[in-house]
């Protein structure tokens, strides 16, 4: 099992050289598309190295079961989240700035009809209670992502733009949780209500806070 | 395949004898507890056959396929739900019915330790793009519950609790947002917060809209 933590990926990273950097991407790209298509369960390391153009020997030199892959999958998929969400994140500190950040997730998600998506969300469902390292890595996506919310209305509380009342931790889960749910129902209804509505019935709630 | 639609179901229902409708629910419970555990797309005929103990000519007399067998899983699970929420649901009229609906709901995934629990919505990110039929089953469940808390809030519009700029069809929309978000991220982190901090800011929203 390779090391995994922060430092030790990206030292491990660092030792790639450049074409086997590539293979990896490729790799992870893969598993990332097949997943994404046709779920965890039914795509087996056969079907990665089929998509990925590359041999067995070659798969299992960068991953060394599908558990190890389906982390790097899910922390994969959580920088293309926090990518696709700058310049917003961590800048999340106006009533304006979540307004527009919640317009670039909705156009995000319309642009893709709620197909695939950002998906380590959607592959929540899918792990297993037995499967604890992936759990951890999905949980630590999460509440890194919760930071970055948090991170803006406690700059927004600080600066007294909301009540001393307001719970800025408590309102970032509430706007996380309410995120989650309309991706997920809107990727299953395949429009945009669900999430819309729920973005802003938090956003409300967060509003409801102002301080004048 | 074997027709599927309400009315067509039951009458096949029907036509079952007593044994039959016992090994029928038999294997839907087996099927649903292995899907939960280790995920649909892991879950094949064998493992349910061996489970509830059944044959294959058995199961298969039953069940044309593991699609059909997903779909009477799905609808197995969502009566459980509504069952649970019982008597709650269909009752959500006043603020003091939504607190205790949203009490219940703690308390019930509080007692599962937010494992499987209420499934249907754990098996959202496990549906693949290509089985449209299973995807409407659960829209349709979806839709249902809904549906339930729409109709409480509406009468509280009706009879002036809420304002009349009150939107109940959103409200209802951001509540089971709202708690399809929390029971994702509770089930995720294991831990009640995210379920009880994100209903308490759709109910807070909703409360927002109170007449006086």
């Amino acid at each position: 099992m390779k090391n995994t933590d922060d430092n030790n990926q990206s030292s491990y990273k660092l030792k790639l050289t450049l074409k086997g950097q590539a293979t990896r991407a490729r790799i992870i790209e893969a598993a990332a598309d097949l997943m994404a298509e046709q779920g965890i369960g039914r795509t087996s390391m056969e079907d990665v190295q089929r998509q990925a153009k590359v041999g067995a020997s070659q798969l299992y030199h960068y991953f060394d079961d599908k558990k190890e892959l389906v982390r790097a999958v899910i922390a994969h998929q959580a920088e293309a989240i926090f990518e696709a969400q700058q310049p917003y994140l961590g800048k999340l500190d106006s009533f304006e700035a979540l307004q527009a950040w919640r317009n670039l997730i909705i156009e995000i998600q319309s642009g893709r009809q709620f197909k695939n998506g950002c998906s380590i969300d959607s592959l929540v469902g899918e792990i297993a209670e037995s499967e604890e390292e992936v759990r951890s890595e999905l949980v630590s996506c999460f509440a890194q992502w919760e930071g970055e919310i948090s991170r803006g209305l406690h700059d927004m509380h600080a600066r007294g733009v909301l009540r001393s009342d307001a719970d800025p931790d408590g309102l970032a889960l509430a706007l996380l949780t309410a995120l989650q749910g309309g991706l997920l129902l809107s990727r299953l209804r395949r429009e945009v209500a669900p999430l819309a509505t729920g973005l802003d019935a938090a956003l409300g709630y967060i509003r409801s806070f102002a301080a004048n």
